[in-house]
């Protein structure tokens, strides 16, 4: 097979055949590897991307469909090379409709969150989906891995974004899924299924995504607090005062702060940062409630019953915003520290301290170069704990913390994948982890669907 | 095959075989048509469902799982009762754990919902699913047929308060996915392939739901408008200025009145009954919100914007029940009316207006002697667009008013089922409804999970 073969049958669908040009669209996101493709094809429209995939399957190709490539886990990079060929999606990239009337938006899958959140806005709607990568990471990619990020406490999953789809099946057909439906109950949700399956059963072209009223008021604040566990009680008082207006719930130990320093040494001291854990909240609304009003009433409650022993309420847009540079400084800060451990795992809430303490006891007690980070969103129990060590322990010590940090997950009942995705990285860990049960129906599935097995084969399953 | 045969290998476990025992399992939910089983099969545990669910396998008998029966579209209903056995979950009704630390809610899938409703508001929270049926509908159900009600507005449907499932599957295995975690993405959330598929693809034993701080305070408000156009345009001044804290938005016409008091004589005219919609609007929160002084500022603005005419705030608990109490009236007063069509269809919110007038109008036109009546949850574009007339007429006009609404639903890109489920009554209208991709993709699936198509055959597929 040769990419000119491959040409023809693709006549008038922009393809890349050279490997410089190929290699961005195989390579992780943290640029460490690089595997390779026949071809990268880029379909302009719904009927181009049917067109490349019975081609491939024609040809007996393999696809991986690509996004904006900011996943975690290299669901994006092919596993044969000379086999596979790349579906980039990012020519589609056109809002189909922005329907305010029915609070939906109508997209490509090749649109860039950023692109779809400010279109919304403009129409004082909003998509809530927020993520660090949201400048580059695109909606097919965000359904495909069923993307999270900060505010999945109020809003969900990407799932839970999605009204509908279309999505091109693995035998070139089109499924037509879109929707303005609020409420369809037509039978089993089609739509779920492609939701978290990383390109597995099909490539979404397109989605229908759910807008709320863009919130006009929104206050963050940072708390300091004794312990972890002060934090979660701290968060079951705030879910419980502050209704459904509790936008985002983030928790981070007092290193985060000099961590964040290395990316961002202007930081200003917003709290005293020597106490035992942090609370980064945002509560948000339309109309006619004040959300200052909350966080003020919360502050002074939690403070009156000991739980909080310093706090900064962002009195402004601009110090709201330094507030959330800091969370972001904080990834950026450990890039620049080096290679090291990264983890999304999940615990139910209630064990979110207990397993965040003995966690990093057990590091301590056995690897003494490793350097603990936990932080991430309280609410929805979502730990990335990370492990960082200076280059001469890095190799060794690494591996060694991802076992001890992996068999504590499973210990407190909790996911390998709190959000992002199982990808190629993941897969022999799902593989063993997930019962036979569970394995064996997520097999059924994937042999309906596509029983060739050349949608992104290595990746998830 | 006779009774005493399956007897033998149900061994321990209890079941019905008599013909009248058995009559009510085979009933639909107006007792309008009764058909038949081999035997109704009672298991207590999630082992006696596999072991039932084997046996059966073995036999080569269909099975039918029941719940609370109070479906409307005849999904408990057997095809073939010499063929078939019901599998009624009704003595699984333990609640397993209710761990108000995680917000969560573990249960037998023979709970009925009220008895989960009521268990949760003992610990302060609130499982939010609300339905006429609450009292008697079991979780199995909800699950079954992803149920909807009153609350989807700000809580979702059913499947959008599952965090888990635990499934006999097909084979007789036992899929366990109950969960506490939050947030869990290792690939496809299988549990919601189960979420709407009424049986079809195995048999929910027990659930995980999510629950929320009860609502400590409440409001419910009945404002009266000028047209239908009105109140969505009030809908959306309600979502925008009340954040997510709008937990139901009804519309009504002023016939409602007349019919609700069919049923109940005495009921207090808390309006004026002659304007041409209401909106019935309920604002619930926990905690620092006050959800009267947002009604109160609502409906002054909507007064001053010239979009309701008249209202009336419910200053108790007990008038806040009587406004409700009106709402489910109306069901009990139809009822009383006689034999109608009852439908339960979805459009667009920007649509329902003209849906409800244009569709109005035709049947005027077309069938003079038949009686619509439309209202339901104009923040889901639900509409129960039901119809009336005179015994002479009624045999005449039910069928052709359904004909006229369904082609103006299929016009208005809307749906056949909003909440309601495809179950026996809608299997066909599914089938030929449905695209070539979406009814070969949900036959894949079921023939994936239950090649010899023994799970509820007739229903949904």
């Amino acid at each position: 097979m040769s990419g000119a073969d491959l040409g023809k049958h693709l006549e008038g669908i922009p393809a890349l055949f050279d490997r410089h040009e190929i290699a961005p669209y195989c390579t992780d996101w943290h640029g460490d590897r690089t595997t390779g493709a026949l071809a990268v094809v880029r379909p302009g429209t719904t009927g181009e991307v049917a067109r490349t995939m019975r081609a491939c399957r024609e040809l007996g190709l393999a696809m991986v469909p690509s996004g904006g490539r900011t996943g975690l886990v290299d669901g994006h990079l092919p596993d044969a090379p000379d086999r596979t060929v790349v579906i980039a999606l990012e020519r589609m990239n056109r809002i189909r409709a922005l329907d305010a009337d029915n609070f939906v938006a109508h997209v490509d899958a090749g649109c860039v969150l950023q692109t779809v959140k400010d279109a919304a806005a403009e129409q004082g709607l909003h998509f809530p989906l927020a993520l660090g990568a949201q400048g580059s990471c695109q909606i097919g990619g965000n359904v495909a891995t069923n993307a999270g990020g900060l505010n999945v406490l109020r809003h969900g999953m990407m799932r839970d974004l999605v009204l509908g789809l279309e999505v091109v099946l693995p035998d070139g057909t089109i499924w037509d899924g879109m929707s303005s439906l609020r409420k369809d109950n037509r039978g089993p949700a089609l739509h779920h299924l492609f939701c978290g399956a990383e390109g597995a059963f099909g490539i979404v072209t397109g989605a229908s995504l759910k807008l709320s009223p863009l919130p006009d008021r929104s206050v963050t604040a940072l708390f300091a607090l004794a312990t972890l566990e002060d934090c979660v009680t701290f968060f079951r008082m705030a879910r419980r005062n502050c209704s459904d207006l509790l936008s985002a719930f983030e928790f981070l130990p007092s290193d985060a702060f000099e961590v964040a320093r290395i990316a961002m040494p202007d930081l200003p001291r917003a709290v005293d940062e020597s106490h035992g854990a942090y609370a980064l909240i945002e509560i948000a609304s339309s109309g006619y409630v004040d959300p200052a009003a909350l966080m003020e009433q919360l502050a002074e409650d939690a403070m009156a019953e000991g739980l909080v022993v310093d706090g900064a309420l962002a009195a402004s847009v601009a110090q709201s915003r330094e507030l959330w540079l800091m969370r972001e400084a904080l990834n950026e800060g450990q890039a620049r520290m080096g290679p090291h451990l990264r983890t999304d795992v999940s615990v139910p809430l209630s064990e979110v301290a207990r397993f965040v303490n003995e966690t990093t006891a057990a590091l301590a007690a056995a690897l003494p170069a490793a350097r603990a980070l936990a932080y991430g969103h309280l609410g929805d129990g979502n730990i990335h704990f990370n492990v960082h060590a200076d280059p001469p322990h890095r190799a060794a010590c690494l591996p060694a913390a991802k076992t001890i940090i992996m068999e504590r997950v499973a210990a407190f009942g909790g996911s390998i994948s709190a959000e992002h995705g199982i990808g190629r990285q993941k897969r022999e860990a799902l593989r063993t982890g997930a019962s036979p049960e569970h394995h064996r129906t997520l097999l059924a599935l994937k042999h309906a669907l596509d029983p060739d097995g050349l949608m992104n084969p290595g990746c998830l399953l």
